[in-house]
């Protein structure tokens, strides 16, 4: 089995090795991540400008390949050039930080595993819930059983799973709940802020707001200490809305 | 009615003057659009650094907010510091290029107006289905027409309108549909090239793949020289494989 592991922290995240290391014993890895964080990018891809590709070896030995651009074209140069032959399944992460509810959309974790399905290969998002706490081992130990169940199952074309997990050991996981995307997002502020020059600059702050009740939304099941499982595609067509709009009568 | 207008292309964007020209004669218009052309950006925002804004001028005139930032930066930006009311609409565009079926994921402009609605806002994205045409009459006159049906008849929570319009003159355009979004997507590769040091470097490069017929279909519609206007939502669980995903048993 080859599986194609890419992350949005960046190629030296420490979540991307502790994943390689787990995934390393049930089929062959091959890392193709970007050479720096680049978190919170949503689905950008690098148009006007040349992809760069840097070998990056530890212990000496071939660990992966850095490239200089998004998670999305990590996944796109790793299938069509850096890598022999089609993977059989793209797995993301480990992110430090939850990708739940609203903050899909921004996610460069969750984009790389989109890039994946459009391009025809299953894929995985892996997230930590937390930025802070790196409690890497249950996750690890459960992106191998979600390798192993989706190639077996297989998954509808276009659809990845979106997998949370709080940053706790396997004794204190409440259970793994299967969830739809939840509508909480953050109410954010900017906090305006003067340079040394006296320059004004503003930098984005939020707190979470929770929007969602129900025990199968995934940032509700994450804050119960159980596991969220989201399948995601992108089909974003808002089929009710379609008679409605008709019925405007627009015309030029 | 106060309209904040966005767009991927830059603030110096022939369309977004066009469209600032036609709908400041149904409102008040401010503009804040990224300083630079920042296409293809999906949805990314700005989380690591600073946010900076600067006034432009036209004619002698204010014209706009530039921001150091990407479309969706723009929005909040706009909404929460520089503009002194919650505007009635955000508008997106002209951007030059379509964004339709699976491109819609890697566009900064619809990704202008998916943020306004997330933040309650009503929101257009407007697109001319060419890089090299830029025909904006007839798209600047359905952008107020489309502002007026948005504000008379609302938009349910969440829902945007993504409007892509072939660039030809009214004349010439065979008609407005509501569309679908298709799975279209481009045929990707990389062209491998080698620098004046002796480097080697990849550029993206690819050519649309139609996936899709039916006369309800974004990307087919504009091909008929028809306008495609797509209700757009970003609620993404695929929702007919919940059941079947519970049925895997996973545990760990």
């Amino acid at each position: 089995m080859n599986i194609l592991i890419t992350n949005d922290d960046g190629i030296h995240a420490p979540g991307l090795l502790h994943l390689k290391q787990a995934l390393d014993t049930i089929g062959k890895t091959i890392v193709v991540a970007p050479d720096v964080e680049r978190s919170a990018v949503g689905h950008a891809i690098t148009l006007s400008d040349p992809l760069r590709v840097y070998e990056v070896e530890k212990e000496g030995k071939f660990f992966g390949y850095a490239v200089n651009g998004m998670p999305a074209d990590c996944v796109k140069l790793g299938i069509k050039c850096l890598i022999p032959q089609k993977p059989d399944i793209v797995v993301s992460g480990i992110n430090m930080g939850p990708n739940t509810a609203t903050n899909i959309i921004y996610s460069g974790t969750v984009s790389a595993a989109a890039e994946a399905v459009i391009m025809g290969v299953p894929a995985l998002a892996l997230s930590l819930t937390s930025f802070h706490i790196p409690e890497f081992e249950f996750t690890s130990k459960l992106a191998v059983q979600l390798v192993q169940k989706v190639i077996e199952n297989g998954l509808p074309e276009g659809t990845l799973l979106n997998v949370n997990v709080p940053p706790l050991k396997a004794k204190d996981i409440k259970g793994i709940v299967i969830t739809k995307q939840g509508k909480g997002r953050f109410e954010e502020f900017f906090d305006k802020r003067v340079d040394p020059t006296n320059r004004v600059y503003y930098w984005l702050a939020g707190k979470k707001m929770r929007l969602d009740r129900g025990d199968d939304i995934d940032d509700v099941v994450v804050m119960q200490n159980k596991v969220s499982i989201t399948p995601i595609r992108y089909e974003l067509t808002d089929t009710d809305m379609l008679e409605k709009l008709r019925a405007w009568n627009i015309s030029v």
